[in-house]
Order: C-alpha cells, then sequence, then structure tokens
C-alpha cells in the first residue's frame, strides 16, 4: 500500500447522491460578514430570549474517572444488582464529583445554558468540538489532514445521514453478510439494497469483497457496482468478530481499487476485551494504582486496533463514533470524521432534520468530559473496558461450566470462524443420542470475542436427529422459542442475515442466536446459561 | 361545515409516500409476546449496563412557575440585561426550586437516569407521554376521538419526518407565500416544490387557496395537485399574521373539498399577544395573585385561538409542537399529535434516524413539567406569554417614538394587510422631498402583531426618489446593507419568499424587513429603532 498525504486533487465530490447535492447552503451566506461584526444589534434571528430558560442552572454528581478497576478482579464486579437485591437504591458506594452548569457563565467561552439551550449551527457546542478533535486526534490519527469533526444524535442518525449523502436509490451497499438489523432498516425504504459480503473470524473478507466487485455485472445485478460499504469492523454486530489491521489494509485497498466509500461504524472500539481464557487459568492481578497521566493514556490507546482512519490516504473513510456505548445511549450523540466535502453535506443535512443534538446532553457530556479531561475520559474508557472483559469472562465461564468446550482451531470446524479458536460446545451430560453414539454431539460452536457485547453462537442444527436439509430457520426457531418458553431470550440469528433480505436463502449459513452478555447482572447471566443448557440439551434429544 | 366524528371508514392511507410505506415494522413483531414475559431473562438486546452510565443523579434549579407577571408593568419587565450590565451572572433574583433525577429511582415509574439514558423505543419516557396526551386533549382538544401523541426532536425534526410521509419526489407542498425558509430547505432537496398561496393580514387566503386546487391543471403545472399544506397560523413566520378561527375553518373546508392534509407548524401557539395599543392609551395593571389552579387554566386556555386540531373531525392534522419556545430550543423536543395511522409511520422513521430525543433533556424537561404540573405549566406559559408581549409593546413603542405612526384600515393601504389596522410610518422629522411636497411620506407599514415573535415590515420602496418598477430587491438590500453598516441587523425579506423559490418574480411583492423583538435586550431594541430611523430616513433622501 502507497502511503501518502491526501491532496485535494482527490475529488470525492462524484460519491454524492442527487439528493444530497441538491442541498441549499444557508441563503445568508453571502451576508455573513455583516453577522459576525462585533457589537451588531441582531434582530434578524428568530431567538428566544434566554431569560425565559425556566432553569438556573444543571448539575449533576459525576462517577470519578477510576471508578472502576483496571483488572479483572471479583472486587471489580458490577455490583449494581446486590444494591437492588438489598433494596438500596441510592448507590452510596459510588465515588462521585458535583459539577454545574450555570444559565450565565462568569468567564467568557465557559458552558453555560443560556448558549448550551440556545438555537444555533448543526455543530458541537464550541467546547465539545475542541474535544472531539483532540480525541479523534490521539486516539485514531487519521492518516490525512483536512479531516473534519461533525457531531450527530448518534450512530443511527449518522448512518442516515450518510447513506443519504452517499448514495441514490436504487443502489447497493456493501455490507457484513450478518449485519446490524436497524442499518439495513434504514436504508431499505431509500431501495437501496444491501449487497452481502462472506465473513469469516475477523469480519468481512477481502478476498471475496475483491471477487464480488470484480466480477461486478450491472446488468445481471439490475444495480450498478456499489460505491459505499457499511462494516462494523470492532466487536461486530452480530458475529462480535474483529478485524484484525491486516485485514482492515486489504479491504481499503480493495476500496482504492473500486473506489469504495468505506463507512465505519464502531461503537464498540473501547470495549475491546483481550482473548479469553478459561477461568482456571487466569491470573488474578491488582489494579496498578497509576491515577490517569498522559503515559498511561498514551500506552493504552497503543493497544486499540486502528481504525480504518489511521491509513486512510485518500479521505474515503466516514467514521461514525458514539457515546452510546461510554456515556450512555440516552446521550443521543455521536460524531462523523471524514473529509470536508462530506462534512459540508453531512452538516447541511443535518440542519433541515435534527438541528443540533439537544443542548441539555451535549452541555453535561461536555461538561463532564471537560472535567474529566482527555486523560480522565482515557482512564473512565480503560475501566469500562474492563467492566466488559469481566461481564465476557463470566459469560464463558458459565457456558464452560454448563458445556463441555473443546478449543479447536477453526479449519477443522467451520469456514466462517477461520482466523480464530473455535470452542465447541458438547454437553456435559451424556444425552439419549451420546448413548447409543461413540462421540459427543456438538451442539454449538461459539469464539469467545476480543471485543464487543455480543457472543454469536453457531447451532450446529445438521447434529439435531430430526434434520433434514432446508430446516434449520424452522429448527432455530424452535429452539428459540423452547427457550422463551423457559424464560430466556436470545436474538434469533435470522433477525440479522443480510442475505436473507436479499431473498439469497443459502439455509446452511442458518442457525445463530446472538447473545448479549451487556447487560444482565451476574446471578441472572448464570441462571440463563443454566436454563440455555437444560433447554439446548432436550433440544437436541427431541424425537428419539 | 358538517361536524363528525371522524371513524374508520375515512381512509387516509393514500396520502402515505412511497418512502414512507416502505419502511418496515421492526422483524420482533411477531415475538413481542415473549419480550413482555414478566421475569423474562433478557440477553436478546445490546444494551449497555446502566451501572456504567458515569452519573449518579442530574439536579436543576428551576424556576417556579409564577416567575413572571401576568400583566405587563414596568416591573414585569426582563432585566437580565441589567445583570448583566452590573456584572452579575447569578441571576439572584430568580425564584427557584430544586428537582433531582437519580439513577436508579426509589419508587417504580418514578423518572430515572438508568432508563431514561438508557435505548429504548422512539416514544417518549411513559410520564412525558402521560404529560403530552394530558395537555394535548385540554388545550387543543382535537375533534376526533383516536388522536396519538408522538415524540419528536423538535419541529424541524417534525416537518422533515411529516413530508417524507406524505409526499413523493415530484410533488408539491401548499405553502403561505412567504415562509418559513427552513421548511423549504427540508422539501426542496427532495424535488418537492413549494406551492405557494396568497396572503393577506389574517394568513393564508381559502379564497386563494380554493381557486388554485379547483383551477390547478397538472399538464401546465407540471406536477399532481398538492395534497399536503404546510401552515404557521399563529404569529406566523415572517409575517406575524395570525389566523382568525373563521378562516381556519375556511381553510380546512377547502382542505376537506380537495382531500389536503394539513401539517400545522404552531411554534408561537403560546405567544399570543393581543393586540398592541400606544402607550399612553395603556392602562397598566396589577398582576391577579391567584396561584396555578384549574380554574385560571380553563379561562386561559379558552382565550387562545383553537388549533386546525379542535375543528379536525377526519383526522387530516398533523400538528407540529415544540418545547423551543416554552422551555429551550436546546430542548431539542417537540410531539406530533394525528391520527394513529400517520403517528405509526412517523415512528418508524424516527427508528430509523434519531431514535428517541436525547434523555437528558426528556428527564430533565419532564422532571419540570411534572414538579410544575399540568396547571403550573400553564401559569409558566401565561408569564412567558405577557413577557414576549411586553417586548411587542416596547418594540412598536420604540417605533412611536422614532416614527409619525398612522393606524388605517387595511383597505385604504394594501391588499397584504386586509382584515387588520395597518400602521404606516412616516418621519417625525420632515425629509427634504417632504419639505418640496404636500403630504408626509410613508416609508414603511407594518400591523402590530397579536402574536409571536416578529414584525413584518413591508417598506413603501415606490416612494424612494429614484425607484422605477423592478428595482425592488436591489433596494431592499441597498437599505439592508446601509443598516448592517450602520450596526443593525433585521432578516431581509426575500429570503422568505416561497415564490422567488418558484422563479415567480413579483417585484411589486418585494420589499420587506422581519424584525425580531424576542432576544435583544430593551435598550438595545431601542438603539436599534432610532438608528433605524436615521438609516431610513436618509436612504429616502438619497438621490436628491
Amino acid at each position: 500500500m502507497s502511503v501518502e498525504k491526501r491532496t485535494k486533487s482527490i475529488d470525492l465530490s462524484h460519491h454524492l447522491s442527487e439528493l444530497s447535492k441538491a442541498r441549499t447552503t444557508s441563503p445568508l451566506k453571502g451576508l455573513q460578514k455583516y453577522f459576525s461584526q462585533p457589537g451588531i444589534l441582531s434582530l434578524a434571528g428568530g431567538l428566544p430570549s434566554p431569560a425565559y430558560f425556566p432553569i438556573s442552572d444543571v448539575s449533576a454528581n459525576v462517577l470519578i474517572p477510576d471508578s472502576f478497576a483496571l483488572v479483572p478482579t471479583e472486587s471489580s464486579t458490577s455490583f449494581s444488582w446486590l444494591w437492588k437485591l438489598f433494596g438500596s437504591h441510592t448507590s452510596t458506594s459510588e465515588k462521585t464529583q458535583g459539577v454545574t452548569i450555570p444559565k450565565y457563565s462568569a468567564n467568557d467561552g465557559d458552558i453555560n445554558l443560556a448558549h448550551s439551550l440556545q438555537y444555533g449551527p448543526s455543530v458541537a457546542q464550541q467546547q465539545l468540538q475542541v474535544f472531539l478533535r483532540e480525541f479523534t486526534s490521539e486516539v485514531y490519527r487519521p492518516a490525512f489532514e483536512d479531516w473534519s469533526v461533525l457531531i450527530d444524535t448518534g450512530n443511527t442518525d449518522g448512518w442516515s445521514r450518510a447513506v443519504t449523502t452517499l448514495c441514490n436509490p436504487g443502489e447497493g451497499v456493501l455490507c457484513e453478510e450478518w449485519t446490524y438489523p436497524s442499518a439495513l432498516a434504514s436504508i431499505l425504504p431509500l431501495n437501496i439494497q444491501p449487497v452481502p459480503v462472506p465473513m469469516d473470524g475477523v469480519g468481512m473478507k477481502s478476498d471475496a469483497l475483491e471477487n464480488l466487485l470484480s466480477q461486478w455485472d450491472p446488468v445481471s445485478r439490475q444495480m450498478p457496482r456499489p460505491h459505499v460499504m457499511y462494516i462494523v469492523p470492532v466487536g461486530q454486530n452480530p458475529s462480535g468478530s474483529t478485524m484484525s489491521i491486516t485485514r482492515k489494509k486489504q479491504i481499503y485497498d480493495v476500496c482504492v481499487k473500486y473506489d469504495v466509500i468505506i463507512v465505519e461504524d464502531d461503537p464498540y472500539y473501547f470495549l475491546q476485551l483481550g482473548t479469553y481464557i478459561f477461568k482456571e487459568d487466569r491470573s488474578s492481578g491488582a489494579t496498578p494504582s497509576g491515577r490517569p497521566s498522559p503515559k498511561e493514556s498514551k500506552r493504552f490507546v497503543s493497544t486499540l486496533t486502528p481504525s480504518f482512519l489511521n491509513f486512510d490516504y485518500q479521505g474515503r473513510v466516514i467514521r461514525l463514533d458514539t457515546f452510546s456505548k461510554t456515556i450512555a445511549p440516552g446521550s443521543r450523540l455521536g460524531w462523523f470524521t471524514c473529509n470536508p466535502l462530506f462534512a459540508e453535506r453531512l452538516e447541511r443535512q443535518g440542519e433541515t432534520t435534527t438541528q443540533a443534538p439537544c443542548g441539555f446532553g451535549q452541555s453535561i457530556i461536555t461538561k463532564i468530559l471537560t472535567h474529566w479531561s482527555y486523560d480522565g475520559y482515557i482512564r473512565w474508557l480503560r475501566g469500562i473496558r474492563t467492566e466488559y472483559q469481566q461481564r465476557r469472562n463470566f459469560f464463558v465461564d458459565c457456558l464452560a461450566e454448563e458445556f463441555h468446550l473443546q478449543p479447536m482451531p477453526a479449519d477443522t470446524v467451520a469456514d466462517i470462524w477461520q482466523g480464530c479458536i473455535v470452542y465447541q460446545a458438547s454437553s456435559k451430560v451424556k444425552t439419549i443420542a451420546e448413548k447409543h453414539a461413540t462421540q459427543n454431539l456438538t451442539m454449538l460452536s461459539f469464539v469467545p470475542p476480543v471485543a464487543g457485547m455480543f457472543v454469536w453462537m453457531k447451532l450446529h442444527l445438521d447434529q439435531h436427529p430430526s434434520f433434514s436439509p432446508g430446516d434449520e430457520n424452522a429448527l432455530e426457531m424452535k429452539l428459540w422459542t423452547k427457550l422463551a418458553e423457559n424464560g430466556v431470550l436470545f436474538a434469533p440469528g435470522w433477525m440479522f442475515s443480510a442475505k436473507e433480505l436479499t431473498g439469497d436463502t443459502d439455509h446452511a449459513d442458518s442457525g445463530h442466536f446472538r447473545v448479549s452478555f451487556s447487560n444482565v447482572e451476574f446471578p441472572d447471566l448464570k441462571k440463563a446459561v443454566t436454563i440455555f443448557g437444560r433447554v439446548i440439551r432436550e433440544f437436541f434429544e427431541e424425537d428419539l
């Protein structure tokens, strides 16, 4: 891959959709100089007086950045379920510090409600913009110089704006063969179709992508060759796969070759959990006492797999970041990082839809981030990462207690897990079938995820006693329903199938559950796995 | 007009756009029963644990509902400019009460951050939904029974979602000939054109609407007869006009006849300011001491001009409400009121764009509203209304001090003011021209608005010494620029012209300024009018 700085000579304007090109800039553009005159008396806008905002100040008690340990230990387990059990809802064990946002700030430039709650352009408030630029620069280190950061109301808004900025009706969007259903629900009504690309254990396959694009026939496909990709490279939803840097570079190079814009939806980036190790082999350590520091931040950031931005020498990546997983989903706050041409069009679109994100949310989150500082926020992210690591470990530990787990290299199991160690799960209790058989029955397999919130289970439905090819979907739903009737909900795999939507019904790929370990309390995770173990054993004994 | 309850037999589904019809419902729909099972262990969703939301609680000091007087008096003037002059930004004179939203609430159903900041459906949080339904029912009293209330992120989002739900590319939207530029910026890139309807002093003309629709020729117009109307009936932006109930009913009946859906964008509804009376003729009263009470609320609501919803017996109105003018623009919170068929489609659209509005904003605003209660909020709105009344009065008083104002019935002045008393402004200082003439020169005319934030000035450019027909736009911009160079910004009229956009350049209509009295402090309002007086006098003396 040749590395060179993006220059203005690389023209990406042909990627803009007709809709996006048609968006008008503000009619005031030509008069802008008057609006920025110091001391001007503006009776031009339709702004309410901030005197009538019914709030003198907003305060929050904010957790300290090092609230959570950095090494998974028993003591770092989330005890919120315990508080609930004992009827205490005040979470007295949380260490917090108070922050306040006044309506009028004493110093110019300090964040204040009179400004945060007023109408404004569809960009971030100034302090937040500064923070996001610093953060993006330090963490993602984009490979081109003139990148822009633009706020949005989270990645759902981000993807919706990106696809309407880039795609015309009748076009297709490259995506992983299993993908986030909401991303597809956004494009289908616009008459934009998913174009699924096969995956293996580290995500979208670059050779499959190359084949698909090189052999693209617009006539038989009834659509032009796709020029936009939607991809979730870290802790992929639903498969939990995480793309290696090598694969990312291969994908990027194919995208350069075929002139494809990459929309990198990366909500789980900071939930990079490392490799799962069986409980008995794990060494439990103590959290280093180091306080948040630039050195610690740098060290942590260097352990994270790089974003596509990091080698995007042509500016063809639109990265979507969100505070949903690192602060809270209700923040409805995220940001684009991309070239300035796309950023300007995305901003215009914001002006006629969401305007700026909520001023309450923006001001509170900005206050938290600036109160913590960049290094504090990195420390917070490290703690959160460790918490989810603990959850991932606990959940897989539960599976290891419930099932006999056999780790094996992928090539001996299934193509979909290539590049990973696959855990094959069989019953610890010999089933009726097994009593008559010579080997253990593999009921499911999975790869303990190295990032994100999900375990993606491949159900070995062909091992079901009444299996015939083509039964996969029916059996998947039979097991799902049995499980639900026993009080446990997993997400059925078919929901995430991009191929299903394109009418490409390759049943041999079917039979998955996406299981989230992100939210349920530990005792309930344990209970759910126990129920699942019983139900799936009964399921594989059926009709015997 | 025949009044009858809307029944299911009135089918409005043919109004849905192709895009809206193509939106999918959640793929989980069929499995929903399992998701609502009590005690179910759900590992299906991708929810982060609320233990990791870094906020223990959010508090706010909230103004009391009767912070502002109900009768405009000297003492009820907003003194926020005084605080600023004296360097005090703490607004110590504000009476506030503290409210707190904890992460975990002690009682089920109490608003809490663990819920407010979590992912959820694209509808309001439950307590807010209850409040909005009660509010809509009490204040707007819709004429049909099965109306729905659906939250959005403010009226810009609301209009954007409404128009894409209703209109296909190539269609037109009926609107006032002068209208909100952002509303047009939303539709133009979708290849949806404005179809301007002539106005008079009370807004869109029903006879002009009837003529337009009855004579509609799809061939010469190159578009089907419009089936959607965008209208701002109260304190219209930019004209400041407010529609009488008689006119509203006439418009509604025409819409029934030609099967038009009315999108009622009504942000200024609670800024119904009453008729302007010259300062010397006003009696200043004292605010009645009555505390917020159901009786007072009912009495106030009965003084407000009814919404289109109030006689919408067919469910063909989508009303857009917002907290932007009554709480703060940065709330980015509003709601649709409409029939359930449209509400369901609008909700689906929210799911793939904004999702739910920001949880910080929703929880704080819900807490304020429930803390105040319905009657408290009505009291707050009455105070805000009086504040803007005071501002309107002060601004027109300034004009009366700067100019000689002559109130006259509209039919003696101009068609555009029909139905109102028009104030004709001439110089108090005799201009050079007038010294040679026999009568005062009318430089501008306006109708003191009975609602909203704006005075719409008609510039009598044909009185300019160097005027030739066709010069209107150039002269408007010449005066605007002169004014800006002297430190005062008004909004130029051409920005609001829907006709201009359709290529219908009827210059005789040109020459307006929209002047906002909503935000600038009183001394600056006074200063701006003084500068304006000097500049416009010099302008009309030019070339002599």
